[in-house]
């Protein structure tokens, strides 16, 4: 449970502070000092180098990707993946999962102090882009001694992440794993952050993105934003199958305004416990970088452009009843790529449970994901068990 | 442009106004005193009273549906549908269109004065259903001294009235149109109008219900509401085709909150024209009664029951990119009519425009309505043009 004025500060995350001189260049134009990333590593780097996989989170996720959460308690979000004799072998692998910039986990964001002035940046962070984001995890990664990525893998924004390293520095990605993402923002999904974004901002609480210094959380409508956007994760189907039109109580309805359907009740529980462990402003950061997220537009207007030369090899992942980021953007992605004659293998899982199938411990996904990276590990000459002798500490096992 | 006590009494509208002791019985077990119903018709009954078409409107529709809104100055929302000449031809038929139960256009709702107390009635209007929205209706038709109607037509809450109307007055509909609609709401629409109450209900000028007497409105809740929802109204071909990912200005973002793409600066324009027009309560209220709709439910969990033995004449329609309300919910009623070897007609029209569609003037729709109504007028005897000697004045043309 947090407390109402909560920082990022308040946790020990284990963060990389870059130096006050050593300032990022930001797509906005404005540079940012004093860049903290947090993150977390499992397994051990190799004396080669070359066995660190990159996995990139999602909007609300964050670098607790194979351990208990330390807020909420829960199993990491990729836990089943991830660990010892696990898909992604952390007796073979070294896993890094970073803190997206903009986000409220340790990293740098709009909740951080403001080295210039000492306050919290508030609406003073500067806005970001996944592009930002990227730059930072590049950063991290070298000060970590690896001048090439195994494999960089990510759902959603963090498959945004994952086209964003392949077409910036398609030489440290060896292996990529975009995962139910897009190359572009729809302007539907454009639309419903937007609807997300006017909830908080018409939160009184919100008080201009001042609420931190004056105490008090917009939880309501942080809570509606949530609510709003949990939809969109999930299929119609997985919807119904799971509540359907059952009542809270009883088969009569009580005729209130109160949660008398199930999926109220749920959707409420979602929205509430999302503003325990979520920062409202970094919600407007990181859903607006993903709005301005559009690899053709940055390769003027050629999406294939983007991957021009590179020699990272693909795995290009789409589920059924995603709505979200339906297949057709993965197609897009997938024609762009063979249009240079990219390395890509491309599959679409049948999963009836929305976007958040890349969150759940599917088989197929299992499968293709396993199969792809044992294929790529091969190439790459990386042996079962390789990574004995790595200096890099082990951490979250 | 509404002042901000504004009731539905403030506008002279047509109202059908039942007495104090004419009770009306509602699903939730109280009853109605003082019913009022307000209507708007267009056209002469006839003198067989057969030539009567009853349009049920949407969720956030009304009953100036051939003529100019009395509050937006826009055109009737099926103005093109409607009137001397046209489709529904007015020189032909005696089109009827009341206000629902609970909306704020003049009939009976949550911003009415309640009888008992003398005050607006807030929350302590009771919780309507579909149901009861087409109990009060069938009041108004029989005062009109209608027994039964040539046809009852409307799409989404409006198709909903439809099915009502033939389950319950089987005898009293001669043909029925349900369009873009389903004989119960889905857990994931459930969701949806969830999102929009708790965004209204967290806005703190809501005042638990009672911000008419407080001379407030809650703009801001009523509003991403309304975005909320608006959105599910498209299809993601019809946003991109609209607005794609074009920025308001230029073709650089700004790196700002406000509205930097064109979609979102038509998301605002959508909530705040609808604060303008619309009462939060009732949007409360109407959206509750779609929720509880479920024909099945009311007839021991099988739908076919709904229409056992109704000789009345179905045309369903339904639109390819409808999300909200798509054409599997249609296919599910067509089967249940057959399963009672009803008389039923169905049609998914080809469009990319989503739910909204039957709002639109589709020459596909319109041929397909027309063939059904002339096809019904036919074998209803209505020769064109019969409503000469009618008695019911003319209204709105």
């Amino acid at each position: 449970m947090l407390t109402e004025n909560r920082t990022s500060s308040d946790f020990r995350h284990q963060v990389k502070i870059f130096a006050d001189d050593d300032v990022m260049p930001l797509d906005c134009g404005a540079g940012l000092a004093a860049l903290g990333v947090a993150y977390r590593t499992y397994g051990h780097l190799n004396a080669a180098r070359n066995n660190a996989i990159l996995v990139c989170h999602a909007l609300t996720g964050d670098q607790y990707v194979a351990e208990t959460h330390p807020l909420t308690g829960k199993p990491g979000w990729w836990e089943s993946l991830i660990g010892p004799g696990r898909m992604l072998d952390t007796n073979r692998y070294f896993v890094i999962c970073s803190n997206v910039l903009g986000s409220c986990m340790g990293t740098s964001g709009p909740g951080s102090l403001n080295p210039q002035t000492g306050q919290v940046y508030g609406l003073d962070f500067p806005v970001i882009t996944i592009g930002d984001m990227v730059r930072a995890q590049k950063k991290l990664i070298d000060a970590l001694g690896i001048a090439q990525l195994f494999a960089v893998i990510g759902g959603s924004m963090g498959g945004m992440q994952v086209l964003e390293w392949a077409a910036s520095y398609p030489d440290s990605v060896f292996a990529a794993v975009p995962i139910a993402t897009a190359s572009r923002h729809s302007a539907q999904n454009i639309a419903f952050h937007e609807v997300g974004r006017q909830a908080i901002m018409a939160d009184p609480d919100w008080r201009g993105g001042k609420y931190q210094e004056q105490g008090v959380i917009p939880r309501r409508g942080l809570a509606v934003a949530r609510m709003a956007a949990h939809v969109t994760y999930m299929s119609e189907g997985a919807l119904h199958e799971k509540f359907g039109r059952a009542l809270q109580q009883g088969d009569r309805p009580s005729y209130h305004f109160a949660a008398d359907f199930q999926v109220e009740s749920y959707l409420h529980h979602q929205g509430s416990s999302f503003v325990e462990r979520f920062d409202a402003n970094s919600y407007l950061y990181l859903t607006r970088a993903m709005d301005y997220f559009d690899l053709a537009a940055a390769h003027g207007g050629n999406l294939a452009a983007a991957f021009s030369g590179s020699k990272t090899r693909f795995c290009v992942v789409s589920f059924t009843s995603d709505w979200l980021f339906p297949t057709p953007e993965s197609r897009a992605l997938v024609k762009a790529l063979n249009a240079v004659a990219g390395n890509v293998s491309f599959v679409e899982i049948d999963s009836d449970r929305g976007h958040d199938s890349f969150l759940l411990d599917l088989p197929e996904f299992d499968k293709i994901l396993q199969g792809f990276i044992e294929g790529c590990a091969s190439i790459r000459g990386l042996a079962p068990g390789d990574n004995s002798q790595g200096g890099m500490p082990r951490h979250g096992e």
